[in-house]
């Protein structure tokens, strides 16, 4: 007998993005994070922190984090809930709900972790792709009737944005949960909070990771139906959230004029570094995100990968069907991304 | 359809122990926390710590963190994987490994979340009664031939500890993985980490929650061959340990001078209150964690858990069959044991 499940066994491992050693002397477009630093609010809690309080468990249901987070959003606590990474609220979700003979649906290309979560389950996986313009599948993700729909939005890699409208229809249509991951949300127009009043079968998820700037705290949350909640509460772990990102995460909610201002410059940045990259003849979807979807000119998106890596700057490339002669490129500051198109452009030379 | 898994639905929560919340007035020995505060040294690290490293995202593989607990171990740094918690550790491996037609084994009572993480993946459970004593029933393990077999030792709720022969003998007779949950094995005389260089189905689990007074901080890892880590590699978190718990985490394992001062109190502490509770007329089952199994004179524990918690005392007290007339109680300080202690003789008078 080997010791491990047959599915697990023959299931490729997910590879996150390269981390550099710290201080290494790079620049680091390739996993989305903040190029600005957390909230000095956040920081001051950090700095501060009792150390009676790491000797003690941390709160099951973090509910300093949730209340900061139910009242950004107008919502009762008991709506929220609070996990190790919006990557751990995706765990539970696909452990909850996914299982063989029920259905894990999602639109392609899109964050790799849903396939991977569902073939832990060994669920029966739909993937349905997106045009070339990353419009949303809307009929096709009804009619396969997942017990588990992900939606990512703003999607990575695409950056686009899915209409609230075209997400309502299919949380009125699918037979089971549907997942609105709005990891990048801090950087749309819009978002779809307000389908979770609608739906009893909507979550939201979001993360500290982007806008907030603590992707290395993990930290993240879901807004849905306390019944759906309750389901999801069994099956987490007993204390997700260690009792410092739960303080130093509230903070950083309560402190939302800094992430704007963040927000605010991420977005100025992106528009210059859209533009800049047209300029050279990239091919850039449309970003409501803090990263841009590029094509090169020519499509050779590995050739100037491996160039750019060379030169100690890190963006992300998928060897994958659809995305292997395309790069994400996450906006930086302006002299990061100044420094990306000046080495670009020798490279396209 | 159901939003949700069949057997997610039938199961019941675990309910982990009473958080107080910060700041409530209550002598708390009902989650078997280290009554001392953490190591200076690892406060020192958290305080310090440098924002730059929350705007990125954590090491995948905690490096840091796993580099300090190989040179404790004197093991290679690939045998050595990082969890959030060593309840992470848990799940990763029943997720690896148990499903249905695989079998989940452990003698009972034992620690209630091997059932619930078994019952997640609807793998056969199979659960060995300990007798009176706590003595392991080995042969009884072995012929249950678990895809995993867990071994909590020292034990909770009983404080026993298993012998390594018995340990060893499990290890090379079961067609699985042998799961040994060391969580308390800094209040221990031995331990049975030399077993994961003999036998390529063991992994011993060490959690940072007890001996290091690090509870809120969430962090475990578990020490294997690697070809076993490997495996558990592919279903873990993608960043399951924070930045900080890896950096303050390092700190702690190699500030052990520190760690053995304040095991060497908590167990002056366990020789006292174990005498005391003897002299009330208790049965203390011989523990080497930092927790006493024992049980009342007339057995009313439930009694006594509700009129101490009514004078401000937590213990832990489990309604299950062959616990429910039985008293898990932490041991705290000399002065918190005292007021245990005299609290008692009140309610037994």
């Amino acid at each position: 007998m080997s010791y491990f499940r047959r599915n697990i066994e023959h299931m490729p491992p997910y590879v996150p993005g390269e981390q550099p050693p710290p201080g290494a002397k790079v620049i680091k477009l390739n996993t989305n994070e903040n190029p600005y630093p957390p909230s000095p609010k956040a920081m001051k809690v950090l700095r501060e922190f009792d150390p009676e309080l790491l000797r003690l468990y941390s709160d099951p249901m973090s509910r300093r984090f949730c209340q900061a987070v139910a009242k950004l959003h107008g919502v009762p606590v008991d709506r929220i809930l609070a996990g190790n990474g919006s990557d751990d609220l995706l765990s539970m979700i696909v452990l909850a709900c996914a299982e063989p003979g029920r259905k894990v649906v999602y639109p392609m290309p899109s964050y790799v972790l849903y396939r991977t979560l569902a073939q832990m389950q060994e669920a029966e996986i739909v993937e349905v792709p997106y045009d070339d313009d990353y419009g949303l599948p809307v009929d096709a993700l009804v009619a396969a009737a997942g017990a588990v729909t992900f939606v990512c939005t703003p999607n990575s890699p695409s950056g686009t944005v899915a209409p609230v409208e075209q997400l309502a229809k299919i949380a009125g249509n699918v037979p089971g949960v549907l997942v609105i991951d709005e990891a990048y949300v801090d950087f749309a127009d819009s978002d779809a909070m307000g389908l979770t009043r609608k739906h009893d079968n909507v979550i939201v998820l979001r993360t500290l990771s982007k806008g907030y700037s603590l992707a290395g705290l993990r930290l993240g949350y879901g807004v849905a139906d306390p019944k759906l909640l309750a389901t999801l509460i069994k099956v987490k772990d007993s204390y997700p959230v260690d009792s410092i990102a739960c303080a130093v995460g509230a903070a950083a909610v309560e402190d939302q004029a800094y992430r704007k201002r963040c927000v605010a410059k991420v977005k100025a940045s992106r528009r210059k570094l859209s533009a800049d990259l047209w300029k050279l003849g990239f091919k850039v979807w449309p970003s409501q995100s803090n990263f841009l979807l590029a094509r090169p000119p020519e499509g050779d998106a590995e050739r100037i990968y491996q160039g750019l890596k060379a030169k100690g700057i890190l963006v992300r490339y998928f060897k994958e069907p659809r995305l292997d002669d395309k790069l994400r490129i996450t906006v930086g500051t302006d002299k990061q991304n100044a420094a990306l198109v000046q080495s670009t452009r020798e490279l396209l030379a």
